[in-house]
């Protein structure tokens, strides 16, 4: 195994609470973006560090003395946030990296987003950031946001408006789908800091989620990714994430042609395979999500607390039809209802009436609004329940000022247990019930759907950093390249099994024998049984003359040597005769299975493995990794197969030999670690014989770089 | 092909639209049911006909006359509407029978739901409808509403805030899940009415789709259905909307094992297989839906227009991200983006900057609020684009007063098309724009995923009505009635397979031969090649002592014959021979099939049917229909299958005989109409041959009623 390509990440702990800050393009001109973000920090943050505005026109800007350009700072600041026309930024930029400037937040648009005279301006940011080592944030974004102290480095009139602490560090490119998520603080979702990093110059998504990840304001992080800039570096800040125990919640742009068509042309980087990206994400524990409101649900219920992996459900209504439901709900998302102890069973039984229902869903029916004593007791009865790790309680409708009495027992049971309490306002409808329990922190869930999406999630995390080998880091050789066809060459049967078979993969390496001593010799070393077939440029088909002997005995090999020439020969007189080539058997009734493994252009060489053709065509059973992957993993990769039952000994089947396909599969890793330079292979089929028996791979197309 | 089961359904114009109506329980009590009753009759709504109160100890209530009792009503009213205790209710429809009262609508509980002397009384109230004919509405329910009246025949208090009158149709069991769907309207979301029929003693779900798909004030009718009563009568009312053109939205709850126990309990009624509903809604066109708001959804859509079922899409953005992720959104479901016509993307280019993106998806950029005549120009440019027959708006956050400019612009494109403009509010912030594009009746979608959802199911829903066959119905015996194991018997081999051949469904039926003669005979009528075995009830391994023969030529019979008995009798002498069995040889290599059909508790006959056991078990590739199939329907039922390409010639295998697969398949169906007494049968395998080689049932178990 290989270690990962290690990464140097940035210490952005000065771009996201600076001691010193100037704001270039700073303005006391009323509605320009230079006052918006002067007033986005004098009056809206709460920044106590030094504040220099920089713009030629003005003595003064918001009573603060005025510089006339960044060479004129009385100090190298930590952070110099642009919001000058991008004809005057890469002379800013040039100052402040000439000063000594630590980070660059580049609001300005019009660069590679725009033209080719941004692209080229663009690329002269980058030169100077190489060459001065200042750090860029932007360009062609709406800013910067720490939420916490808070200081809000945008032009955003909004941002006032948005100023919601909270657990969740949330990373994304453009602005609008980053608002988006901010504006979940009406239910009581919150955010240490949100990052929006544009065009990603320099600084990208990968950078914010390692930095969110050693963030002690941090407990979750939420990305949203329209194209990688570096996929190996996205890896290494989730794999960073993992090892601080804080789990990565992702939505990727790019799941459809569609999306990714318009995904690369809003953001010029790369999107990717939807099937890939998910792979990645499933084996570095990051948390795909299919939409906006999902990935802040799942993020805020991991913000109130990380599931072990096996949580068990109570359901607590007051309306048979939600609690209906609502456990459809839970059952449909494959999620577990507990059962309750007998202690709480028997308190239900004795605060409730008998018509309410007092197992697993509870229906406590109108008692919630005729005695909200009982639904009181009720409710903290099941919360805590040593069987119950989560209580949901579905709300169908707004019922105004009941919903309010109910939303503070909901509200007062929280103080009373960690088990987290966690409403579900399903109405559209957005009355005082729900504003009480959002800003309690409760969080409601939108609907039974939503719950049962982020319940799975959150739980499924449980289990992958449960069984998570810290150990592991991806190989990431190569990510970012793929060459084209034209510089790429395709090796020969026999010399890309003979580089398998030498790094250890079991394989049908065919050996040619240009004599019947030479068979006889080449025989007794390969053992086992063979398949013999003529090597003859001039003979197409081989079989129809006597050219293939199969399952030949090893002894028996010289003479086969002799009756395929003898026959050939008598066949075609005159033919070129090569020799004969000898290839093992596989045994006469395998399963086959496929190996591949493909150069993805953002995370490098990816592994797919999957049974037969049939299977993947029809029902595109396969699997993904990410190099490398151990026999282990090659087992999960099994596993992961719907036609896995194939293996295991399917209606009276034998057993196959999982070790030695799972051996072989970690191999067919190690060759490729061994040699980056593979663009594609494919082994195909790969026989996975009995128990014992073995497995082989029949057939190889190895491509290399040329 | 037989006729549906016919059934009648009760007219209910004057339940949803009395002239006169009687309230018992009716009081001036402030906070009484009776009042809350009353008051939404006289206050909230419009009801312009005869209202009489109800109560011994009251003269007057709001000023009208009030009557002892039912018995002393001037006249028998349309309407009863019951707000009593549970005690009094027998005597009170009772004398509304006798009376000649058309309808109760009784809002008791304490009936089936609560007790046995609940079940016992609601008995009763079925007799007396049985005796009398008055029609019964609950018990256990919160009311019928007319929203377009309006007119409010419950006493819920909630009643008055929710009165928005549209063109769905709403008929629910429980009242909160319904009360929830009812304020959508808070997003434009209309109703014209709203049944919630509790426990159905008597008119239920069905009944009112009926209705509605009559009433003109309904455009689409949904449904939420905790469980079912009769199955039938479910399947004939949503046939008959389908003959009225209007589509049918349905919520099932029961979709999981704890859903399904869950609403058992609530509902007292039968919840049913997930797999089979699913599969009528599929056949009856019935669009389902996973949760409440994805009913409304589909709904509104549909309401705002009928569609032909090959829509194409155009999405106006103004923002690259919310541009992206919506197209993601399309293409994950599948959705087909319109490609503009010249003169739009000249328009579109003329209109728009040259930052814009003006293709599909459009990228207005920030223009929409910098130049919102641009913004507006291009909107309509895309929205009367005759390849554009959806028009998305996502909206990312809400902007404020800009969000309030924007809105009103899609109000106005709208005004000159009738291609619906559909906005999609991602905010979890209601804002102004929100309201303002609610109350216009464009309806926001609240997410991206939900409008993909619903934008899918209104285009499926198209295509089926397209592909509708208005003469085919259901046949529906036996529904709602399973016989339990011991009341049933399984048909031995010999005789099932005769039925069924009998049926004309090629099956490998088997003969007994007593003498070589006879076996000569036997083969010569039987033609083809035969498989010969001993029937002797003294040998078990048939084979291991030459007791079987296959691939016997019909010449060969006679002596096959001979050769099995000298065999057996040498191998086992003193063996009891009965026979020697003939049958049918299948081709070698044929693929294999099932057919089954199992009697469903709440539907009847169901046929299942799928490929091999290996694609059912591992992948669930299996569809099902409600009887009677015809041949055209076999064929999607095998198109339906992921395996599929294993009949129509799978990686250079031959093409299989569909015609005759098809045909075997109706003749099944027509057995089954023919003999509806059979509980469940399995014909596994079915060998289907090459094209012109016929199709077989192999195997055959039929079990019937005792």
């Amino acid at each position: 195994m290989k270690d990962m390509v290690s990464y140097q990440f940035p210490d952005l702990t000065r771009l996201f609470a600076p001691n010193s800050l100037a704001v270039i393009g700073a303005s006391d001109k009323e509605h320009s973006i230079g006052n918006h973000a002067m007033k986005n920090i004098v009056e809206h943050s709460r920044f106590e560090g030094r504040l220099y505005p920089i713009n030629p026109k003005q003595e003064r800007v918001m009573g603060l003395q005025c510089y006339p350009n960044v060479a004129a700072l009385p100090e190298p600041v930590d952070v110099l946030v642009v919001v000058i026309p991008a004809k005057g930024v890469r002379q800013a930029i040039e100052e402040a990296g000439q000063l000594g400037v630590k980070f660059a937040v580049i609001l300005t648009s019009g660069f590679s987003e725009a033209d080719d005279w941004g692209r080229a301006e663009e690329a002269a940011l980058v030169e100077i950031s190489h060459r001065t080592g200042i750090r860029l944030y932007g360009p062609n974004c709406p800013g910067l946001v720490n939420l916490t102290m808070p200081l809000g480095m945008t032009f955003s009139p909004a941002f006032k408006d948005d100023i919601c602490p909270g657990p969740i560090g949330l990373a994304t490119q453009g602005g609008g789908l980053g608002r988006n998520m901010i504006q979940h603080n009406v239910r009581g979702v919150g955010y240490a800091n949100w990052s929006s990093s544009g065009n990603e110059c320099d600084l990208q998504v990968a950078d914010f989620i390692h930095h969110m990840a050693n963030d002690p304001d941090v407990k979750v992080i939420g990305c949203l990714i329209e194209g990688f800039k570096d996929g190996a570096r996205f890896a290494a800040a989730c794999r960073h994430a993992a090892c601080m125990g804080k789990p990565v919640v992702g939505l990727k742009v790019g799941r459809s042609e569609y999306g990714a068509k318009a995904a690369q042309s809003h953001t010029a980087s790369i999107t990717g395979s939807a099937e890939v990206n998910s792979a990645v994400f499933r084996q570095l524990g990051v948390i795909e999500v299919d939409d906006l409101d999902e990935l802040v649900d799942v993020a805020q219920l991991l913000a109130r607390k990380l599931p072990k992996g096996d949580e068990e459900i109570a359901i607590f209504a007051s309306s048979g039809g939600a609690a209906s439901l609502c456990a459809d709900t839970v059952g449909s998302y494959g999620l577990t209802l507990a059962t309750f102890a007998d202690k709480t069973q028997a308190r239900l039984d004795e605060v409730l009436p008998d018509y309410a229902a007092i197992d697993n869903p509870i229906d406590t029916t109108s008692i919630s609004i005729s005695h909200p004593q009982a639904y009181a007791d009720a409710l903290l009865a099941a919360a805590t329940d040593a069987n119950v790790d989560l209580v949901l309680a579905p709300l169908p409708m707004d019922y105004g000022q009941y919903s309010v009495v109910n939303g503070k027992t909901l509200i007062d049971a929280q103080t009373k247990t960690d088990v987290p309490i966690v409403p579900i306002w399903m109405s559209e409808r957005q009355g005082d019930g729900y504003h009480l329990l959002a800003k309690a922190g409760l969080v409601p869930f939108r609907s039974l759907r939503n719950m049962g999406k982020a319940v799975r999630r959150w739980i499924d995390w449980g289990g992958w950093r449960a069984g998570w080998d810290a150990d592991w880091s991806p190989l990431l050789a190569h990510t970012g390249s793929v060459p084209a066809p034209d510089a790429t060459r395709t090796l020969n049967e026999v010399d890309g099994k003979r580089a398998l078979a030498g790094a250890g993969v079991p394989t049908a390496v065919p050996h040619i024998a240009g004599t019947s001593a030479g068979a006889a010799g080449l025989a007794a070393k390969m053992g086992g049984r063979l398949a013999m077939k003529i090597v003859s440029a001039d003979i197409a088909h081989k079989s129809d003359i006597g050219g293939v002997m199969l399952d030949v005995a090893p002894a028996d090999a010289a003479a086969g040597f002799d009756m395929i020439v003898a026959k050939v020969t008598a066949a075609r007189p005159g033919s070129r005769i090569d020799g004969v080539l000898l290839e093992p058997m596989a045994g006469p009734d395998g399963v086959e299975a496929f190996v591949g493994v493909a150069r993805d252009p953002v995370f490098g060489h990816m592994m797919t493995f999957g049974l037969g053709g049939i299977y993947v065509e029809m029902f595109r059973d396969v699997t993904r990794r990410m190099l490398p992957v151990t026999p282990e993993m090659a087992r999960d990769m099994v596993a992961d197969l719907a036609s896995a039952p194939l293996l295991a000994g399917y209606r009276g089947q034998p057993a196959r030999d999982l070790d030695a396909l799972a051996d072989l599969i970690a191999k067919v890793s190690d060759f490729v670690a061994d040699n980056p330079d593979v663009v594609e292979m494919d082994l195909n089929p790969v026989w996975v014989g009995q128990a014992g028996e073995g497995a082989m791979a029949l057939d190889a197309v190895i491509v290399v770089e040329a």
